[in-house]
């Protein structure tokens, strides 16, 4: 089974999703002048030959993790590329997780000024939501993702076969998001959801292809009517504000992202109930059983449990104000009125 | 005596062209939400002042010269802007020549992936060029310019009092850049520049004013055209194919780029007349009498004598094959077939 979804954003480009993705590789960048590869020291023994590139094609492997997300491996990445003597027709293919897909696309709006890159993403996190929407990111010693661009790929191939060898954790940090855009896009993706749950656990392929289609569908439709964020985009924060607080105290890196964000969900669900906001008052229960489907902690206390972990709710507040999507000293929220419908610019205070 | 430009690209933008320009940073940068300034060490003691900035606004003064467009100025630069906690309505001045314009764009285009700039030229090259076309750059150890974005400035003051104090070397590099502009534009605007060349050399800022009026329009109608560099933008080359031969075999900083491109101009006009593209032969006497005019090389032989240089043509070949702008193995030439009307891509050899 494959699928494939068509992102509206200019230039548009496809999403292709299945399992077996990988080997179209080389068909998506015959028509390019030159063809360099950027993965990770983890990937690349596991699915580099996979792609089935011309051995000529310059591969570049950076260590995997976050820390690959500097200046210093961005500029090395470029004069690589400068090295090949690559023309502005040349494209650059970014194998891996979020990490590679960040860099790699940075690098690609750079180089001359801007060549074309094609996703290749490894991990649900990246499959779901950062092969779509064009963000390219690097650090900052004073934060993530700090200095970068909106470019948009290509092409994104989707290979659901990379998912078997994933970590149970980085597994995780995916079904944080597919659960968020389930709650985003209504009651019926709800129930489809509601349905894979056991597929997606068991890393059923089907299962996988279906709801990864389904996330980059409705991110796609979102991204194409505010590509730069500046309005409609914000309800993809549904229980990010609060997750990164939890990140934030937590110590990045201990708590996976899309476990943070589950938790999060739960806070946005009760703080919704809480203020009046929520209107649909058993979508609480509705996501809480769903998060359980998922393995994933539904509320606050369920992620403290599971972590061993104690966070006072003042701590919470504080960490959460240092969050870089705030104006000034004031805490944005996205909340759900329904499933299907968010409340934006929630003030929390 | 203010001129005012409106260069069509997307977003449009104002450049104001005038003495005493400087003054109205202020105003044009009221509506952000926070401002920073980047200058150099050589421009912050002569204009930063004059700018008439609140005291509040951070000011990032880097080391004077081509070797602050690097990764790791870069990364200062934004982190600086990071530890000000500027958020995306922030607006970053440049204050300078070509290095600084260069730096503070590329800063801006990166910054939370993109906040406002303000282009504040100081040379008389980055106002009649740089300061319109929006690319932005820093180097690469393999080469200059190789990574960067388009990016278009909010707006532009372009103040003539500035060009004062200019030296006589980067004084000439941007006359090379209007002769070129000239040739270009076509027979009224040789003209006005035979009128005004005088006044130029005087640094008069009528003179200047107007000229500099000139070259701004030219070429925001010409990226208006073509923002990218897909085609008619091409012929803005006109002379620097020659002109970064003769820069590479000199050594880079001997021999100012605008006198490089003068003499470039006069190889372009040569090898046309040769091959048969002139279809206008006065021009050549022509540029001649204004290059002298300008005080400027109309001839390769000039430049040698000038720095006592000697330049065989089969290296200046060889140096011109390396040219960034050259697809595959060919030197792309844009030759005069007479003023106003030039032939794009035309093949050495």
């Amino acid at each position: 089974m494959a699928q494939s979804v068509q992102v509206t954003t200019s230039p548009s480009y496809e999403v292709r999703i299945g399992e077996g993705i990988l080997s179209q590789a080389e068909q998506v960048t015959s028509s390019y002048s030159g063809v360099a590869i950027l993965t990770d020291e983890n990937v690349a023994p596991l699915y580099l030959q996979g792609l089935g590139l011309p051995a000529e094609a310059e591969t570049i492997v950076v260590p995997a993790g976050e820390s690959s997300k500097s200046f210093e491996v961005l500029e090395k990445v470029l004069e690589r590329l400068a090295r090949q003597r690559l023309d502005r027709e040349a494209c650059l293919v970014a194998l891996g997780g979020g990490v590679i897909g960040d860099l790699a696309g940075l690098t690609a709006s750079l180089y001359k000024r801007g060549i074309n890159f094609v996703q290749c993403p490894t991990t649900l996190l990246a499959q779901v939501d950062a092969s779509v929407g064009g963000k390219t990111a690097v650090n900052l010693p004073s934060g993530k993702n700090l200095a970068g661009t909106f470019q948009q790929p290509a092409a994104v191939l989707a290979d659901v076969a990379t998912l078997a060898s994933l970590p149970a954790h980085e597994f995780e940090s995916g079904l944080g998001e597919v659960l968020k855009t389930a709650i985003l896009s209504g009651p019926e993706a709800l129930s489809s959801l509601e349905t894979d749950a056991p597929g997606l656990l068991a890393r059923d392929s089907q299962a996988l292809s279906r709801q990864i289609e389904a996330c980059v569908s409705f991110k796609a439709h979102i991204v194409a009517q505010d590509p730069r964020e500046a309005g409609p985009r914000k309800c993809l924060n549904l229980g990010h504000t609060f997750g990164h607080g939890i990140e934030h105290i937590a110590g990045f890196g201990v708590i996976p992202h899309g476990i943070a964000v589950a938790a999060g969900i739960g806070l946005a669900l009760e703080h919704a109930a809480t203020i009046g906001v929520l209107e649909e008052p058993d979508l609480v229960e509705r996501v809480q059983q769903l998060s359980a489907a998922l393995e994933l902690p539904g509320s606050l206390a369920e992620l403290e449990a599971r972590y061993h972990l104690s966070i006072a709710r003042e701590d919470l507040v504080e960490s959460m104000r240092a969050d870089k999507k705030n104006r000034g000293d004031k805490i944005h929220l996205v909340l759900p009125v329904r499933a299907g419908e968010m409340k934006l610019d929630v003030i929390l205070g």
